[in-house]
């Protein structure tokens, strides 16, 4: 048998329907695809590759999933901290972004977060941002895998002065990347219930539909944006969307923090997945999500960090970590959200939220070489006894040795084997020293 | 000015009552201490040094301080999750202690866990086990600051078959250790009101005055606890140690959980230093502390980690997060715990607690020179707009670049400078495969 590569000398954490954990694994991957998946060493009689990776005891698992992050404001990262979500938003956020966001600086955040997020094992990221074109073509030369939606909001945004021109640009974006990469694909995102018209919701949703795209939104984040749609429709946000027809196996909704059961039965009935991103709705109070009630529900729900400007940073490892803790002391329950719960909902339950399960999200042959090395050579990973233990609460992005997307080795022994990382973070860096000047406010 | 050290070309974080940060700042040592902090580049004409240490544009923060953790049992990592206290101490963790911690295995947990909080940017950390002797003689080798406690229980532990014995086993151990090494303090820790006889509890706090040592001890951690001193003494956890006359300002408590107002009054009017655990009492679900009460009523808290059995991990960064988040959440304000009252916690405030804030805990003259340098130059922490934002919400323990106790280099370019990571780690891995074979429970 002849492969590109083999992985050996690993533990293989498939993350399949059986949570088989292979000790001493092989990988063995042919044109961009998982095509074996096996116990035992490597038989170089047996099997023949062009490169034979060994994984030096460390962890091989699927590439990890993050359903929810605006990559672009990476370049916000700590610009404003500590604050409520509307102060936040309205007196920090969309003022620098008014000043700040163009297609160069746009492409600079974006180029600086598919960085980190490959450093820290990320290998598909689903995105929501304006002047998407950008982001995409920051994606494309990462190597890393995306869906992209161009962002739909009835106020001006970045590259749209114009908010009546808000479904035009999105419809023409989508257009221009469907079919251009099979790593990126395109989607259509709608901000809010609550900066978006029934009617901008409806037509946004109805592009979407027709080009087959998956369509995003944030429901139900605070408790203010529930109590609006409250006042406003006599009903949830959920519900509310559900009037308008918004919800079906095409949707993916983030947060859904203020949401009852009636809500939740409605979003298992639709076949909507959920972003879950418990640092972003901690770091803003926004609550927290039923996520255990979800799960039972048989809803599926990925994992998402948000963007850097509330969390602050792309590591899943640390948003792994939150989400097993935080569920359980909130529900004074221990055995709510196990390892194996939360290294799903990072992988192949973020898979299915975004409808990608049948290309990634485990290691299964067929799948595509999406793959991951974690490197336990170091005192916070010894001894080890159950290996998805400590992904989920020991490990942190940093003990990524190696990603491969597509069986494209993207990061070698930590380091970004095809991009400049040097020249991101300085021009990332060059931008943050712009906004300082110009953008800094009395209350810094 | 002669120094022997003078770190440069840094944002020095002083964490002083100021809480001034100096960008591009000098901090000189000298004699183990620091001798001067101030702006500026370095002045090779007015400023000579054994060794210049270009921090490269990044954080020089005080040593990070771990107030409550158990180093041994680092050997435990990952080896039963998921489970209520209760369960997990005592069908896990005291049976896997009975087995295997002996003087040999409590030297080799001790040595792990050094060897990771020091990689991670701890300087000081407040111990409690059992075998103490053995936790000293690793923290000595290591060159870390360290509280060490012998524990106190009324159950056969570690070392001491026959309970009868454990005060004077402390008792020795305190006396062995006293003076020994300014780094090493003796203290003594009783486990808790539940494990510990009123009697037990109140010879203890004796010996540890006596000695003019401090005396830790877990207190209102689970609900479970509270209820159990509640329905035997009618009062509080908290109300019950100070019936005892256990509470003053010599005493540590860890976790905290359960109290009342009466409770906050109590530790503050007694001058108790507190732990807070949040990542142990999220993954126990043992509830939330109320640490916004503690602080604004004026109690010194300090921030633990808790023993890697229940964490998993050492690391203060994450834990950092973690506070700053979960009490925003908790209380649904953003503003109630900002970054700098959480590194505050981390360094000042926990040096407070563990009464040794005259000597450690900020960068100012006079201080020993227990220093940490953060490597910035990373896409996580790009860009820059707040150190402290950084600190806090995006870093991780692997962001440590060099380590400084009294002036001593014990990391340096991520590296241990003096111990040997390899055969620790190797030790290590070697009791936790023996751990596995011998003591895999059924549940496994």
């Amino acid at each position: 048998m002849k492969y590109d590569a083999i992985i050996h000398n690993g533990w293989v954490i498939t993350v399949n329907p059986a949570f088989e954990i292979i000790e001493n694994g092989m990988v063995c991957v042919r044109n961009g695809e998982i095509a074996q998946v096996k116990k035992g060493g490597p038989d170089t009689n047996a099997y023949f590759a062009d490169e034979w990776i060994d994984a030096a005891g460390g962890l091989v698992l699927p590439g990890l999933i993050n359903t929810h992050v605006h990559l672009p404001m990476s370049i916000f990262r700590g610009l404003a901290d500590d604050l409520p979500l509307a102060q936040w938003l309205n007196e920090h956020i969309f003022p620098a972004e008014n000043h700040h966001m163009d297609a160069e600086s746009v492409k600079a955040g974006a180029r600086l977060s598919c960085l980190e997020m490959l450093l820290s094992g990320t290998t598909t990221c689903c995105d929501g941002y304006f002047l998407e074109d950008s982001v995409a073509e920051a994606v494309l030369e990462a190597g890393i895998r995306a869906v992209l939606a161009q962002g739909v909001i009835d106020f001006p945004a970045p590259g749209i002065c114009e908010p009546a021109r808000n479904l035009e640009v999105a419809a023409a974006y989508v257009s221009k990347w469907q079919n251009a990469c099979d790593r990126i694909v395109p989607s259509i995102f709608c901000h809010s219930p609550y900066t978006c018209s029934s009617n901008t919701l409806v037509r946004a949703k109805e592009a979407a539909a027709r080009a087959g795209v998956c369509f995003q939104i944030h429901v139900a984040e605070t408790r203010g944006e529930a109590d609006r749609i409250q006042n406003e429709h006599g009903i949830s946000p959920v519900k509310y969307l559900d009037s308008l027809g918004i919800l079906d196996e095409r949707t993916l909704v983030s947060h859904a923090v203020w949401v009852d059961e009636g809500d939740i039965d409605i979003l298992f009935s639709r076949g909507v997945g959920i972003s879950h991103n418990p640092e972003s709705n901690m770091k803003l109070a926004s609550g927290v999500a039923p996520v255990p009630a979800f799960i039972n529900a048989g809803i599926p729900v990925g994992l998402g960090t948000d963007g850097c400007a509330s969390n602050n940073n792309l590591d899943l490892f640390t948003e792994m970590d939150t989400a097993a803790k935080l569920h359980k002391v909130v529900s004074q329950d221990p055995t709510v959200m196990d390892a194996r719960r939360v290294l799903r909902m990072a992988t192949i339950e973020g898979a299915r939220a975004i409808g990608m399960e049948r290309r990634i999200g485990s290691i299964e042959e067929g799948k595509s070489a999406d793959l991951i090395i974690i490197d336990v050579r170091q005192p916070h990973l010894t001894p080890i006894y159950h290996p998805e233990s400590h992904l989920v609460y020991a490990a942190r992005g940093s003990d990524v040795r190696d990603v491969f997307v597509q069986g494209v080795p993207l990061v070698r022994d930590h380091e970004a084997a095809g991009l400049d990382a040097g020249a991101i973070m300085d021009a990332a860096a060059a931008l943050g020293r712009k906004i300082w000047q110009t953008d800094r406010p009395e209350s810094f």
